[in-house]
């Protein structure tokens, strides 16, 4: 491919490279830095974010390295000897912390904990960036889908639309987010998820009549036959074409699996075909639906009675359209030991410092109640803050809580993680079955309580003070 | 890196395999096919699209193989031994012709033709249109953001909000648009551009105090010292502080080479920073900006006079933001020598059926007056009909004409293509130069006229009326 495979050491921008150099040749670059990965506004306008790319990021990270070639290239654009030198045996020896791949997460929340020498966690923040929040992103435009569906199929029809080679990424998320399958052939397979598809127009197209061709592909596939009948005139021609065949394959034992809708009025045009699919005694021949679908259409679509079985999502799913990135950063926090922040003139832009962890609290129902960010060494909090209005907090004494963040990375060590979208996609849907209904609704979904607790927020202030 | 890398045959969608397959099987492999690329609406409610992404679809067409690794894999999901053979020895034979990269492009043009047999020409499908599809839609946004920005400086800084590994073709898209230089190291090496970039705040936060961080970049980079100057207080924090290493490094006989605004009123400071520079007697200190930048912000800035020399643009650059996907499609013209075309209720979104090839005219002023879709044999044609309102046709009789497409690829064979960014943005900005105004603007632009001769609205017609 058009991409560099040796190492991914250049995937990265140019001024983490010079930041590096100028911390290596300073002799900075030893000192103990800790980083927060978290995003600011939910995309979509939506309630939350489905946190996904971990598994991509760490896989990625593990040859985050500089080949020989890489470093003769950074020697002829200007870059150091020394430090050079120093990136030809460089691999990241630090340790990661991070919530779970397909965790349910809300603004601000450093949901990835980046510890090292300064030097290792400036350069892969690129790295971090880019796949944490391309693949979030989807993974929460998958979870809408998946959320208005219910248990019928969505299937990630993408990769004609897709931002060049990010639609590799795109189908881990949306298989992360719940997807069934993908047309993604290379993703399918490098990700270890179903690839599925059948015909386009041009095979109609390609043949004298449209019974030849659904015949032709029918005798072809006989077990897995679904039918575009959208070409000519889906209800006076593709339709019945279609029974025709579902006859033929019922004669030899087979069964017509599907059929295709692509275009027109989706709502009529399902519903009268799955009348004359049933009149003509094939009420278990699927209908398949695709165009321009996303989460809006389809809930549209369910609301008006569509019976359809089976949604074939591409652009909206995989470029997430309305939003096209989620805006995560990666933050400084603390160094050798002292807290640091980022100031701003808003206070809600201003960073959390110090190493900090996640405690997420229950109600009384089992489900999320809220999420209180605290020092990485505390034990216990009876209240939390709001994080931007002060004098605002919320008791939490008497609520059942668990931690968040797990440890991923060890001194440079990769401990085991789930990989598998199967395995996320199952952990995303549990996550997202405690999450109130209220923060899950398309239009204004109430915002979930994140506060910070009161050493933390005793850190901020003398901070600030001291500015 | 996480994409499969020995051959790009598997970046495809399932559906063109079963096609093959089906094509295979039945024997219709060997017809002789033509498929046409266009889009049909210009994004960002622009007036045109600025065509990119011929030589990264070209080279990876090269790539376009099968390699024992992935047949096996298709023979694991069911995929048919004899077709799998043929897959093994597996390289596109047929013919290409296209426009060149950079040209100016209008809707429902068909400005890639694609021959050869219908198995080759339909399993390339996925790939010319992920590739043609994306750089097209990013190059047009590089386009818009130049023409606001005139001769200033434009970097792209996009890669940690690209869409995953898309970053990598928004580098060269970017590039091919008109951009100077690039935060991307891997896309920079890859392409053959120049990167670029200095500090974060992460590095400043690094330091005990801010003039500390200048003055430690400044030692270690005083040929390339761009301070970023917002992190505690742009105007009486960090211009100042640049101001003393601009006066230390003229001790040493160097110079400070800019400052960068991240935050704040992006007017306002620079109109401040621009005076304190000045009068401190560094008038050749550079500004740059970033920050959430698109082209309207561009535009904005430099119509109040804001002191800018370049601006580093990420998300709305690399992903398209407003537009995330150019609608680009690929469909069926001519099989065999007979010209074939999709149908569809909507007059307008009919495809235009057998071999074409495109006229451009020139009005009086050397600019471009209209473009002619014409049949591939068509040696002359004295007036244009409107691709969709019947009766309204235009005289070209008077007018001087030029041919769009060339042959890029012959039986297989890739002949030799401008493939260089610096080459192709020379193109595109003498192509734009020759748009008139109207269609440039941002709002409300002016139709393009694009228009079809006698003999293919005759053709069209015919087999319209058959069916």
């Amino acid at each position: 491919m058009l991409i560099h495979n040796q190492a991914n050491g250049l995937y990265t921008d140019h001024y983490e490279l010079t930041m590096a150099q100028g911390y290596f040749l300073s002799g900075k670059y030893r000192q103990r830095a800790s980083f927060d990965y978290f995003y600011r506004k939910n995309p979509f306008n939506g309630g939350f974010v489905s946190f996904s790319g971990l598994s991509t990021f760490l896989e990625l990270l593990k040859d985050f390295r500089f080949s020989k070639d890489d470093c003769n290239y950074l020697l002829s654009v200007g870059f150091n000897s020394e430090f050079v030198k120093y990136l030809e045996t460089f691999s990241f020896s630090g340790d990661i912390w991070s919530v779970n791949e397909g965790e349910v997460i809300f603004p601000n929340e450093p949901v990835v904990r980046i510890e090292g020498n300064l030097a290792e966690t400036q350069l892969i923040e690129t790295l971090l960036l880019n796949v944490l929040n391309f693949e979030s992103l989807i993974a929460t435009k998958a979870n809408r889908m998946r959320m208005v569906a219910g248990e019928r199929l969505l299937l990630e029809f993408g990769l004609r639309r897709a931002q060049g080679f990010g639609g590799i990424l795109a189908t881990k998320a949306a298989m992360n987010g719940g997807f069934d399958a993908t047309s993604n052939v290379m993703g399918a397979r490098l990700h270890e998820v179903p690839s599925t598809g059948t015909m386009a127009h041009s095979w109609i197209q390609s043949f004298n009549d449209e019974l030849e061709a659904f015949r032709t592909y029918a005798r072809i596939f006989p077990d897995n036959c679904i039918l575009l009948v959208d070409t000519y005139n889906t209800l006076k021609s593709g339709v019945p074409n279609a029974i025709k065949i579902a006859e033929e394959l019922k004669n030899i034992g087979k069964g017509l699996s599907g059929i295709r809708l692509d275009s027109g009025d989706l709502t009529y045009l399902s519903k009268q075909s799955r009348k004359m699919l049933d009149y003509a005694g094939f009420p278990e021949v699927k209908i398949v639906a695709s165009n321009q679908l996303d989460e809006y259409i389809i809930q549209s679509l369910l609301t008006q009675g569509a019976p359809v079985d089976s949604f074939g999502i591409g652009t909206a799913l995989v470029t997430g359209k309305d939003d096209a990135a989620l805006d995560g950063v990666y933050k400084l926090a603390e160094l050798d030991g002292t807290p640091t922040m980022k100031f701003s003139e808003n206070i809600s832009k201003m960073t959390l410092p110090g190493k900090k962890k996640i405690w997420r609290y229950y109600d009384n129902d089992g489900l999320f109640k809220c999420d209180a960010i605290v020092l990485n060494d505390e034990k216990d909090i009876q209240r939390m803050h709001h994080p931007v209005e002060p004098g605002k907090h919320l008791n939490l004494a008497s609520f059942k809580r668990e931690e968040l963040m797990t440890m991923v990375v060890k001194h440079g060590n990769f401990l085991n993680n789930n990989t598998q979208s199967a395995e996320i996609a199952i952990f995303t849907k549990n996550r997202l079955n405690k999450l109130p209904e209220e923060y899950k609704r398309f239009l204004n979904p109430h915002v979930y309580k994140t506060g910070i607790s009161d050493k933390l927020l005793q850190i901020r202030n003398k901070l600030t003070n001291r500015e």
